[in-house]
């Protein structure tokens, strides 16, 4: 039994995303995101009853004024100091606690026989009490209020004196704080941060800067920031003695291991990992340097790249509970329709790598709300419908036109996402909403293979307008329609051997869409081409000295091409979530792990033909598994139940007890 | 063109009434309201378009950090600091701010011709944009964040030794923090409060208390409490040089003024008005002592109390505001079925008599909401649905029973609600719901005057219970019925005449139902009756040494029965707002006041007969009255046109010309 902070559900990640979303900077000016922001209850009620086999002591502590009731309302203890004293019996014990200064309110309590966690309940007091939420915050010191990351010091490798400014060079990509120890009494440093040298040589245009003022002694920046170089220019006289970096990292439960005699293959797994761990902090985010927001779209890729990575449950837990919001819905999540959808799908991916049921319950009333508003938005046919403020992404990529009526990208989204909901729903125990929702998928499914199917064309149309097909031939919608079942038997075949689309259709050019694209291409068999297309795409990175993979990739691009973005010199981020795909691809479709079903054990494929021989270690939905491959010769050691399938063989893995195996097939 | 703050509409309401709410302390326990409160957004945009003849340089503050965009989305102006130079022309300027700590984001601007006002947009995103909200915040350097009513200083008129403790009387009933001047460094202070001497010296029992640290120099209560008296008792050598009182107190626009031969008559309003004054400060708060929240069936009598004394629109409408909550509405207002029908009559009656039609625009989507919730509650018939978390009050009375399926209390608080809330629909224009809502008060009333009716006995059944009569003949729903126009006109003559209902059932309690009930008599023509009952139970206070009136008066009790309540020694609050009712009643009824319809100038209709000689000066809806009855001799002046009503006669009152009656009737 452990004691742990509780507080009502999603509203200290609300506090918590606020905060983080806040951070992002355009040089001097703060840019908060720009979809809507929610505030927490104040006030909420937590309550247990329970019965103590003797007398005890209760420490009881608040974030917050607090009024404790002991075994009946209204009976206040008066007096009270944070100490409560309990006969043996049966108690009910009630702590209502007002937050201040937009701090959430929230209780540590432990005794003997009795400590507050996750099964306390709680109440805004809007006529309901549900069960309390604790993330292991168990120190009685520190308030999950104040929650922050840990920083560990970096000192800069290299300096040296250009354009009248001392030019740092810290080694590596990292989102530090930077800090200044000897300073004069007086005058002020600038500072320009780059993600390459030449942005932070750029005065005028680097991406972020900051300005401090010299005050004597240790100062400070406020706010970590994005960089490997760091120019520093001081003005009115203005002096320090050192300057360190102090970086912010996510302490790591599982660190992810992955060995190849190819060193090209271990390279881009290493950056890629290395992304993943720069993106995954309280929250999952996009870019470290730019723009520091949590994306639903971005962060079901991130969700899954954690799944094969750190296996941070945590940080996916308090992106999707963040993104989620509160009622009542008006808008999709981060203002985009897909990502609504993908908000869904994500819940249930995470269930999947997870077997998380108690989260599913937990995110259940506001995952009712999302989808409702979603259901709000479609026609009898099940057609999404929209307003002139819903954004619809689909992908960045010329030539796709957003004024059609509807969108098959899009409907395949909503089947998926309904199709997830329902099941939550069952795991939620609301079986009328998990009838409805399933009923609802159905209908779209079916309205989807009837209307937005070219015949002719053997592909789902990119959209719909006027009654008519609409818009270009197109991969996005046909990829979506693999990854998500929506096309039957007949129609997945066509798709798989469309030769036009695959080959004369205008190509994928984000990562974003390459991580769907490469991951329909192992569906549908084709593992070869895409072990090709990640050595050319993230290998052709790395040979531009990439240590972190980028938000955009264009190998035609030359030099300095390769650092602007949105119309601006620096605009791109270097260090951006999605570029990690490789170590999901690898992981699911090459090394072939993937979750069970509930209580099933996990599985897994090893491609025993196409990669290089190779030593991982990776989290498993209930455990961690380490598997080697070396010449044909295949062990696998899980903590847990898991089948190893193998040609046509399937192998039972016990736990903890290491299986060898030899593939039958010729290298 | 006044600059002011401006903010989300009802955002800082709602910071305030949870500050305001959370004062309430019983002894050292905090308790904050046992209902819902609401969060605030934490982000929010503003904007104007505005065409400017000549360049300007505007000042731009914020409480929170904000950016600033300038003619167009994404457009920042970097290196803002405070200032901004605009050109001649039009321009579109926004500024998107995150509000820290829990504070509403504001801002303040001001420029030559352009400055912050309700004629400015703002959103919280979440696709809609808004007209913004100002309420006279005008200096630059007060955050209305920070909003908090002024004090002034106030010394005992007496000090004596009883106890072990020196016990102050500071002479009058007031709100006031305590502050101890040259202290001792060591030692503490217990303070006992008193609304009267007993309670002062009763360490154990009375309601208030609170303990101080000297520190040495100059130590302060952290919240204002109600006293009169103050026991003081020092411990561990705490001694101090001198002690007073910061009485906090609400500025008033308009002193009302009352002044009659009859000094009975007079003493009552004067303590009637002072009752108004302590319990209307930012909020209309029920009782300073306790339980000092915001509760909108006593909220709706202030807002008709303050409507006839100091007519602070503010104060009425942030209590309405900041009891209307925010989406999703869950539970009723208060947790009381009848109090969510009071705060949407109250809004309408807040019109009434301020004709303030912005007003009722801004509070709109809300009231819409809460009429969703309501009408979600009732049946096809239009009767109530209960869920076991609903408190029906009613009233404080023994022998109701509260487990009926129907109250007719409540379908006449509903059908007067609905139809409220049409007009206020039709204000803002929403005429869907307007006629949606008079349909259902018209089906509402109709089940009412069938299903309710007793024939036999001639009144309102005060319930029903599988399908028949339940509870006592009583005059609850008898006395609403004729308020609200609830009975068709034979049913209003057979309440009225009605002998055993209003002399023999069970005779009403509480102050607050008496305020309705003899309103209803008045309006029922018992002008005479009315009159005595004010000079018996008000003017019965007022013997006992009242210098506010109380939350509970029953003439039978004896001494300390007097100050006790809710089963508590001194539980009794004895300034509470309801005890201002004579204000209401005199004004009202006596000397006859009422709004006329929006446009039509007000109507006054003095009752010539009953009242002894006056002088009254009164707020209008748009302006203000002195009126003086002496001798049959009737003057009016007042400063915005009305008419005279005076026994058949109807004469216009042109603004500011004094217009003198002679009653023809003898007194």
């Amino acid at each position: 039994m452990k004691a742990e902070w509780i507080w009502y559900p999603g509203d200290m990640e609300t506090r918590w995303i606020n905060n983080f979303n806040a951070r992002r900077y355009e040089r001097d000016v703060f840019i908060p995101p720009l979809w809507q922001a929610y505030g927490i209850f104040p006030v909420i009620k937590f309550a247990k009853k329970f019965v103590l086999c003797e007398d005890d002591d209760l420490t009881i502590l608040s974030d917050g004024k607090c009024n404790v009731e002991l075994d009946g309302a209204g009976k206040y203890v008066y007096g009270f100091n944070g100490t409560l004293h309990l006969t043996a019996g049966e108690h009910t014990l009630s702590v209502l606690v007002q937050g201040e200064n937009g701090r959430v309110p929230c209780i540590f309590v432990r005794g003997k026989e009795i400590c507050s966690d996750g099964t306390w309940y709680c109440s805004c007091q809007d006529g309901t009490f549900i069960l309390a939420e604790a993330d292991g915050f168990s120190d009685p010191e520190i308030s999950p209020n104040d929650y922050r990351l840990p920083v560990r010091s970096v000192l800069p490798v290299s300096v040296r004196s250009v354009k009248n400014a001392s030019l740092y060079d810290f080694g590596d990509e990292m989102l530090a704080y930077v800090e200044f120890c000897g300073c004069s009494n007086g005058g002020r440093l600038h500072l320009y941060y780059g993600e390459s040298e030449r942005e932070a040589l750029d005065f005028q245009h680097c991406e972020l800067t900051d300005t401090l003022e010299c005050k004597g002694g240790t100062i400070c920046t406020a706010i970590p920031k994005a960089m490997r170089w760091l120019s520093v220019k001081a003005e009115d006289g203005a002096t320090y003695e050192s300057i360190r970096a102090l970086v912010e990292y996510s302490p790591r439960l599982f660190e992810p291991k992955f060995d190849s005699k190819d060193s090209q293959l271990k390279n881009i797994w290493d950056v890629a990992l290395h992304t993943i761990d720069l993106t995954t902090r309280e929250f999952f985010m996009d870019g470290i340097k730019r723009d520091r927001w949590v994306w639903a779209g971005d962060s079901v890729q991130s969700v899954l790249l954690n799944a094969y990575s750190f296996d941070d449950r945590a940080a996916a837990r308090r992106t999707l509970t963040g993104l989620a919001g509160k009622p009542p819905v008006r808008r999709h999540i981060n203002t985009i329709v897909d990502y609504t959808l993908f908000w869904l799908i994500g819940v249930k991916l995470y269930y999947d790598h997870s077997q998380d049921t108690a989260y599913v319950r937990q995110i259940f009333p506001q995952m009712r709300e999302i989808v409702q508003f979603v259901l709000s938005r479609t026609d009898t046919d099940g057609n999404m419908q929209f307003k002139p403020d819903d954004w619809i992404f689909i992908d960045w990529a010329d030539g796709l036109p957003k004024d059609a009526d509807g969108y098959s990208y899009l409907q395949i989204l909503l089947f998926k996402a309904l199709s997830c909901a329902a099941l939550c729903a069952k795991m939620a125990e609301d079986t009328e909403s998990a009838a409805a929702w399933e009923a609802e998928a159905s209908k779209v499914l079916k309205a989807l293979r009837r209307d937005y199917w070219m015949q002719d064309k053997k592909c789902f149309a990119y959209a719909r307008k006027d009654g008519a097909f609409y818009g270009p031939v197109c991969r996005q919608p046909n990829i979506m329609a693999v990854l998500c079942g929506a096309a039957d038997e007949k129609q997945m075949a066509e798709i798989a051997e469309n030769q036009y689309l695959w080959k004369n259709s205008p190509s994928i050019k984000t990562p974003y869409m390459q991580f769907y694209e490469l991951s329909a291409l192992c569906e549908m068999g084709r593992k070869k081409e895409v072990l090709c297309r990640i050595r050319e795409y993230f290998g052709g990175m790395l040979d531009l000295g990439a240590q972190t993979f980028w938000e955009y990739y264009d190998p035609t691009e030359k030099g300095d091409e390769h650092l602007s973005m949105y119309g601006r010199k620096y605009g791109k981020s270097m260090c951006h979530a999605w570029g990690g795909a490789p170590v999901y691809l690898l992981a699911k479709y090459f090394i072939g792990i993937r979750p069970g079903k509930e209580g099933s054990g996990f599985i897994i494929q090893p491609e025993t033909n196409l990669m290089p021989d190779y030593k991982a270690e990776l989290p498993l939905p209930q455990g961690k598994l380490r598997i080697e491959c070396s010449e044909g010769k295949i062990s696998v050691l899980a903590d847990v139940p898991g089948t190893l399938v193998i040609e046509d063989r399937q192998i039972q893995i016990q736990p903890n007890v290491l299986l060898l195996v030899q593939s039958e097939k010729e290298k």
